[in-house]
């Protein structure tokens, strides 16, 4: 059994998303990119651009499960506010397509791919470039979303796992 | 001629909706009423509750234009960011059912329906049940969201009207 996962880095500039299949304790990487709003143009068609193109991300790839990093809760509350809008037409948009959604913090997810909550932004891409086998280094914002996915797919399997220690037994992905 | 217009007033916790018609210089009540989010539900579910509100209430009333309040910047950052998210779903479910959004300030709207921008919350409220000709007072933020309708009434009677002095005439909701 595989599962797919999209992983999500939302800004108000560029939104970057990653999908990866998980079989066991492998992870393979399937797709990234970003989607950049039109700078300067109304909200709406900012938002709208989000939206519409995250549907075709979910179409083409067909992910059972996403994920989204926490935003960044910046100083500057003007720019919260539009950080807030985007990450809200991201989260309306992976609802309206029925996919199960999952919240980590940045913190969180430099501690599931490199070991410590510590690690520089560029650790976190070696670390994905490694543990996907990448080529080459995907986009810093395509490299969060895909570090996203993996942080998911770890904290969901040790999930399981957790649960499975405590005499619950998995069987094709479900609690048994 | 008559427009149909579906005004919004976003919140993290209730979003009010507000439906008119307008006729020439008339505007006549259609429908108001609010979106409740589940407190303490995750994210996704609360941006689903707003989204797939608002999509009953387009294809009910089939609004032809919309108007959504600037919400205030709040000074808690983790609440600008929960409103902007919020706003980010009414945002993306208007665009996603093709209506084309305006949006305006609460200084605009008093200005725009009670004549000056400093008039309290009361003030608007009665103005809104005195325009529309309503028998009671709807809920806070149906009435915020009725004033917002009929600022963009407003506003966009008198940007048709500014157009047309200037020579341009318009016929049949069109310039020409």
């Amino acid at each position: 059994m595989s599962r797919r996962i999209l992983g999500i880095d939302p800004g108000s500039r560029i939104t970057g998303f990653g999908v990866i299949d998980v079989v066991g304790s492998q992870r393979h990487y399937v797709a990234s990119g970003c989607i950049r709003t039109p700078q300067g143009a109304p909200l709406a068609e900012r938002l709208r651009v989000i939206a519409e193109h995250l549907f075709e991300v979910i179409e083409t790839y067909r992910p059972q499960e996403a994920a989204v990093e926490q935003v960044f809760v910046n100083v500057n509350p003007a720019a919260t506010l539009m950080l807030g809008q985007a990450r809200g037409a991201v989260v309306t948009a992976l609802v309206l397509r029925q996919l199960p959604v999952a919240e980590y913090t940045a913190l969180q997810v430099k501690q599931s791919v490199v070991g410590h909550g510590k690690a520089p932004k560029e650790q976190v891409q070696a670390m994905v470039v490694r543990l996907l086998s990448l080529s080459g280094t995907p986009q810093a914002d395509a490299a969060d979303a895909l570090a996203v996915a993996l942080a998911h797919a770890n904290h969901s399997h040790d999930a399981l796992a957790a649960l499975s220690s405590q005499g619950l037994r998995v069987k094709g992905g479900r609690l048994v």
